[in-house]
Order: C-alpha cells, then structure tokens, then sequence
C-alpha cells in the first residue's frame, strides 16, 4: 500500500533532536506515512520542482477524477449537502457517509481529540491517546461528519507557525510563506480544498490569523458561543483570565453560517454549561430597521502600521462600501490597543510559562524558533499567587469596560480592520499578533473573509507617502519585513468585528456588505 | 436632633476588642447614629422589653401616619410606581424624588459602593470612601431610586450571620433568630416594610438564605446576568472558580419581575461586558405549548435532610401544585450535591484564606463565632499556583457537565426545593448553607418565595417517621441543632431553581404556580 518515502515539499525543514527523541518522532511520522495510500502520493516532480503557488497541484496532478474534481473544486458545503444530490452520489473516494449527512470531511486540529486516536499540545512528550471525542467531534459526528485527518500545529500551541514534530506547513499561494497558525494545518488544507470545513481554536488569533493567510474564510465567536470541552482536557492556565473560542474555517460565508447553525442547532449548552444558549439568526439576522449599518474603518491600532497591501485592501473595501445604500461609514480608532497587546501577554503566562520554557526541551525536542521567541517573551512571566491573577481579572475588567464605552461612543456597530501587519509572513516570522489578540482580550467576535486583492513581487509597493515615521520599535521591524521579504501571491484579507456577544449581528452585517465586497 | 443614644434591640452582642480597635468602633458608631433622626428612635420600652416577634413595631410604635403606614404596608414598587396616583404625591418622609420614578427606597449593602459613602467588606480595616457609584447603584439612581440607608453584613462577607462592627442584625419574626446572611440587614429591613427593594450578592446562598430567613423574595440570577461593577473593586479571589451574582430582595415575585426588567432595560451590557445581553420576558415568559411544566421535588439533597417545617413546606406545595393543570411533579434527586460542597469549599479559597484568617484580627478586631467557623473551615486552604486553579477548573466544569446531564436524564424544567437546611436558624449557627452553595456551585438561577408555613413551638413537630438515620455527621448536627432551638414563629421559604441561563424560564414557571401558592 505504502513505500514508506511519503513525497513531500519542505522548503524550510524543522529543527533536529537528539538521537534518541529522533528516532521517536520516525515512529510517529512512520505511523502516519503507513496510513497515507500511496495512490494519494503527488507525482516526485513537484517535490523536486515545487511551484511557488501550489494551488494548482490539486487540479494538474492527476489523482483525483474529473468527477472528484467537479465536487472538490466548486462545490462548499452548503452546496454538498442535501437536497443536493451530491448528497447523495458522491464518488466513493470522497467518503461521504450516508444520505443524512449535513457536514463533510471535516478536518480536525491535532489537539482535538477524537476517540480512539491520538492528541498533542504539539510536541511529543503530551502525545496521548484519547479514549472520548471531544464534544465538538461527537457534535458534527452526529451531523454526519467525516474525520479523515487532523492537522499539524505549532509545538506548543501558542505561537502562529504550524511546525511540530510532524513537519511544518506551507502557505499553498506561497510555499516559503508561513501558512499561520495555530491552526495552520486546517488553512492550508481547506485552501487546497482538501476539505470544504474545518475547526480550529483561536486565543490570540489561531482561527483567524491562518485563515487570513491561506485566503479562506474563518471565525472566532465569542467566547463560550460554541464548546470546547474535551479540546484541552487538562486545562490551559492562560483561560484564567484570557478565554479561548473556537470556531469554523471553510470556504465561504454561507459554511460558516451553515456550521453555527448546525452545530447550535444541537443545543450543545445542554450538554456544556460552559456553552451560552445562543440562538442562531446569522446571515439572517435583521439589521436595525431605519438605521444605517455603522461600520468603523480600523486602518491602524496606533502601533503598528499594517504593511502596504492590507492597506490598500481596506481602501479597496472602504470605496466598494461607501456608496452601499444603508452603510454609513466611519473612521475608527481602537482604545489602548498596545495596551491590550501588553496585558494579554502577561495574563498568557500565570503558571510563569513553565509548559513553554520546560517541558519540550526536557524530553529532547529541539526548540522551534517561534518557541523560542515565546520563552523569550515569557522569560520575566513568573508564577502568579491567586492574588496575582485576581488583580489581573480586575485589570482585565476595567480595560474591557473601558473599551466598550469607548466602543460606544465612536459610535459603531462593527469594525472593519486588518486580520495581520501584513500578508501571510515567511517562515518564523510571525511575531506580532496585535490584529487578532486585540479582538481576544476584549472578547469580540471576528470573521475573516478573502479580498481580490494580493501582494506583488517584492519592491513593487511601497507604503503610502502619507505614512512617515514608524509607530513603535516594532512598527520598525514590520517595516523591515517588509523591505527584506517577497510576499508575491500572498491574498489579503479583512476582518469584521463586532461587540461581545453580538455575533449574530456581526453576520447579519456580513450578509449585508456579502455583495459589493465578492464574499461567497 | 439626636440625643447620641440610639435605642436598639440587641439579644446577643457582637464580641469585644481592643481598646484602640473599640474607640475606632465608636467614632463609626457615633456618625451613624447621628445620621438618624430622633423622631424616627423607637419607643425605649421596645428595648427595655422587646417583643420575640417585631414586625408589628412599625405598624404600632407611633412613629408613621396612618397615611405613610397605608403605603408602607400595603404597596410594592409595582404598586407604588407610575401610573400609581402615590408616584407623585408620597408623603415628604417618604422621599420620593420625583414623579418619573420607577424604583423607590432601594436600600444597599455595605459592600456596594455609593459615591461619597463608605464600603467595607464587613470589618473596619477594609472600610473606604468611595468617589463613584458602584454600576448598579448608578442604573437604579438613573431609574429614580433612593438610596437613604446602607444595610449590614457580616465580617468578613463570607457567612450567613449578618454582624460586623456595626452590631448584629435580628431576625423579625423572632428576634432571637438569625436575620441570614451576608444579605441580612437588607432582608430584615424589607420584612420590616422599612424599603420595598433591596440588592444582594450571593456567592453560597448570601441573597436566597436571608431572603428565606425574613420572609421576603429574593432572586439570585445566572452569573453575569445583572451588574456587579464596583461591588467589590478589587477583586474576590473566590471568583476565579465560584461566580458571585447579584440580584434583588423585595416583598413581592412582581417586584423581582419589575427589578429585573427595569435594570435589564437600560442595557448593562453596553457599559460592563461581562454582563450577558439579556432580553427579559421574565413572568411573561411562555411555557412550552402542549408540554407540561415539569417540577422536580428535590425533599433532600441526599447529605443533610431538611428539619421538619422545611419537608412540611414542601410537602404543602406538592399538595396545591399536583391537582394543577399543565404541571407534571416528579421527584428529583441532585447530582452528587455533598461533592459538589467540598468542592466549592476548597475553591471559594484560592489565596489560603488569608483576608479572612488574619486582616481583622491584626488590627485589633474580635473575631467573630461564624469567621472563626470559616477560618477552620479555610486552615487546611493553601495558597494555590495557577496550575492548581486550573486543575480546579477542570473539576468544576467536570462537575457542572455531569450534573447538567443528570439534569436532563431527570428531564425537570424547574426544581422545588428547600432554600436552608431549615428555618432561620439560632444566632451564630448557620453551618450548612448546602440548599443554596449547591446552585451557585452549578450557577443556576433560584428563587426564594415565602409560604404560608412558619414553625412552632420547640418540641410541637418532629421529623418524620419515615426519616432514619441521619444521612451525614452534618445530617446529625442538624437534628441536634433542631432539639435544641425554639424556632417559634420563623417563616418557611422555598427556592424555585432553572437550569445555568433559563432565567427567563424560571420566571415564566413561577407565573404558573403563582395563584396556587399565594405568591403576591
């Protein structure tokens, strides 16, 4: 069934172990070889010639039939599932299970367990087998969903670079750019519609962040919207004060719409009363009758400018929307984004970020070198008393009230705004998630969704004259990114913002800018 | 205007401490009592020979005209608010500020900030001024309420005897009972017809058990559904597992539907985004068309049986509820409620218990019988890292799904249940707060109603035949307890309890039983 040489295209490989660890991970990476069937195997000469852009594979490879083609390159979910009659005849290489089924081929992020295979915070030593799905998998098991692979994610979960053990992952429009993380595997995956939806978790940017990157659409609810149990069963010291949500990464807004339904529409807050009772309206959710739809234009958080082509994707987006009948737009400043930035990075940390600093390298596992910019961020993270992690709970409080007030009195129903500093990064780059873990620490909803706009060959743009001296020393370096790399090919994307808990708003805008801005 | 020696009631007095700690006791003493005017100082033959029962004090000290009396007794704030002829043209005492008044003469625990008073958390070194008011004082103050006094608590916060150096609170109906707690000089003073509303936190039974104790209502929601901003500014540590809520104590279910909706109405979420957006059908909530209303009747909960006057209270509306159409009774047993008590017992603890093992005491202050209670109860506490709180986490939410699966096994909408494990207890001897820590451990809504059951002379009732063995040492303790206290004339309560967000539910189910229980 299987040569065991699996064909591969690594342009950056990951970091070596010792001898010893090393031998562990081919065990793992042998096991996983063994179950690829070799008929799936891409021809050698894409590993021994890669495009830059490898979208194309999928559809000149030769593997999959016409037929197979039809199904994974035009249709999403919505328009698999039934009354269409795809529902139903499927090829049976795309393993549709039965006639009922209402979501397919989901992929699962390798932290969710899935019963009776193996899980992992990314790193060797926390590989284990879980017994019981996780909520979330026995859910969209029921809705009739297909777990045929979990995707790789970043050792140690907590940074935006998708190598583990297993590998790392290339973005599929730029393979020596970064796919994002955490949830990178299931980006790059759904970009090479390789699966029509996925889920990923999101604390700082891990659903939204990889999304943006591969050009697919993705959405973190907030928080306790849809469960999480059985995704960390031990627990996560970060959620004392700074929670984790989960959501759908797919390819067009009517499957995210699709997902929540679905998923919602099972009452998961009887099962996990972690879980609000949210009664899903989304995409048809009414806007404010009279009222026009307030949008707030984020073009900067006041520290870091973005790069030059998330700019102009927001000047392209801003003059599509402006003449929309019932939109009134408007400029929108976020409060104290750095100090948001400041905050979330200690609250990260209250066990003093010991399962980081420690635990990988104790068991042989070299140290990634995102991992490695994460202890360095954690170094001075000391281990907080319960007083300590209360008066953040206070501080935390008062900043989200603060922000909301302000909130108000701008005067918005939602914020459009960059999902990054710039397009998917190169590899090991990923430092600065403002963008996304902004929307964290306050607790927002955020949906990201693709533009037409991508960057071009390096040197091409340059930042508009109207933009003079960098925000921050990290503004700088951003900058200097942007000079030393060539992010030809990488899309663009945006996100929409809304209030905590107004997700259903924030759809409902959604469904209301789809048109002008080209969202599927 | 005052003579300096207000005339007061007291059977048992608060301890004694040292002579330095004594003199700041009296300089706080001495500005309280010269804030009360002389013409509103009870008849000294009150005090020289009090009656067991002063509930009937207002009604025949003198002090009140027969027309202030009329409103008094007679009118909730439903009642008294627009169009009500009495919103304006209330007697001046009455202080009713102006006729667009919707909520009239809250009163409010210590512990709530009002802007240019002083808080405590119920010992002297913990009392400040301060500047702003806490944001629901502020919401009611925008309603048109009056805040014209500030009601006791007890050392410390976290008991059920409401006495701090301010001195000790009585229970009306027998004044050598416990007024409950820590919400008990609010009740007391509602029983006593002194306010028609009041506000309580609860974060073990501390609006639900006074409320139970006096006689009145008193609803403590799902966590996060009404404003606690400013309540207590910096922080409880307990809260990192265990959720206080807040809620309203008052004399009638209306006016809990009335508080609710008028508080809800001014949309608390928009200025503190922990609080839930949440719509308010309350009393108008509609039962799902053609199911019965499914109550469980939850005798015990299985570790400590309730004394006789609560089974016969239950027993009593069993016996008006089971004839009524549209309700199903069935019997309900909780999910493992004695673990779910040591549990929040090791969590309300997270810092070792050190505010309450050595603040007061290190500034001169007598310990209290009930904090010394706590303090054993919190000697074994250590101090947690953020590991362990985590690892408590996990428990907790363990806890909570499997208890809400039981839930659903048992297929109730609501649970009848007792609110304490029996009367107002003796002073200083209110050990198990059981009835109510156990939904607050679960963070489910309960409402406390009074009924028509009140407790006889020692000696006139005992438990039934069918009741044993005591189920637990505490179990035994409680019997003990009940021979040896004359519990003569206390009121029974109940607490009607929805699942975690049903608050609407619940109320829409209390509509229901209404009428056939006599609630007002």
């Amino acid at each position: 069934m299987c040569s065991g040489i699996l064909p591969l295209i690594q342009t950056k490989s990951v970091p070596t172990g010792d001898a010893a660890w090393e031998a562990k991970r081919k065990a793992i990476l042998d096991d996983f070889i063994s179950k690829v069937p070799e008929d799936y195997y891409i021809p050698q000469e894409y590993v021994d010639n890669p495009p830059l852009d490898v979208t194309d594979i999928p559809r000149k490879c030769g593997i999959l039939t016409p037929e197979e083609l039809e199904i994974t390159e035009n249709y999403d979910a919505v328009g698999l599932a039934p009354p269409s009659p795809y529902a139903s005849t499927l090829p049976s290489r795309l393993q549709l299970p039965s006639a009922s089924a209402q979501l397919l081929h989901t992929n699962i992020k390798e932290h969710m367990a899935i019963a009776g295979r193996t899980s992992s915070y990314g790193y060797v030593s926390t590989i284990e087998h879980t017994l019981d799905d996780a909520h979330m998998v026995s859910i969209l098991r029921s809705l009739g969903a297909v777990f045929y692979v979990k995707t790789n994610q970043p050792q140690v979960l907590m940074h935006l670079e998708s190598d583990s053990h297993l590998g790392r992952v290339l973005n599929p429009h730029n393979i020596h750019l970064s796919a994002g993380g955490s949830t990178g595997g299931e980006a790059a995956l759904i970009a090479l519609h390789g699966s029509v939806l996925g889920v990923g978790t999101d604390i700082g940017g891990s659903v939204r962040g990889p999304a943006g990157f591969c050009g697919i659409y993705g959405f973190k609810p907030t928080c306790y919207t849809l469960p999480m149990g059985g995704f960390l069963p031990h627990g996560f010291s970060a959620e004392l004060n700074v929670l984790c949500s989960t959501g759908p990464m797919c390819g067009s807004l009517r499957d995210m719409d699709f997902f929540m339904r679905a998923v919602l529409g099972t009452g998961p807050h009887l099962t996990d009363p972690l879980v609000l009772p949210t009664p899903w309206a989304g995409l048809k959710t009414p806007l404010q009758a009279g009222q026009p739809l307030k949008i707030g234009i984020m073009t900067t958080d006041g520290a870091i400018q973005p790069q030059p082509p998330v700019s102009r994707a927001l000047d392209w987006a801003a003059s599509r929307l402006a003449p929309l009948a019932g939109v009134e737009l408007k400029s929108y400043n976020p409060y104290n984004a750095a100090e948001a930035m400041t905050l979330i990075q200690q609250m990260y940390w209250p066990e003093g970020g010991l399962g980081v600093k420690r635990t990988p390298a104790a068991a042989g596992e070299p140290i990634h070198p995102l991992t490695q910019y994460i202890i360095n961020d954690v170094e001075s993270a000391t281990k907080l008393t319960a007083s300590d992690i209360t008066r953040h709970r206070v501080q935390r409080n008062n900043f989200r009230a603060a922000f909301a007030q302000d909130w108000t009195s701008q005067d918005v129903d939602v914020v459009l705004c960059p999902v990054f500093v710039g397009p998917a990064c190169a590899h090991d780059t990923a430092f600065y998630w403002n963008y996304t873990a902004l929307w964290n620490f306050v607790d927002y909803p955020g949906a990201v969704f693709p533009t037409p706009i991508e960057a071009g060959k390096k040197g091409e743009e340059v930042y508009p004259k109207d933009v003079k001296e960098p925000l921050s020393g990290q503004c700088r370096h951003v900058r200097q990114l942007w000079e030393e790399t060539d992010f030809v090919g990488a899309p663009i994307a945006l996100q929409l913002v809304a209030r905590k808990h107004y997700d259903n708003l924030l759809f409902g805008a959604l469904e209301a800018i789809r048109e002008v801005l080209g969202l599927s």
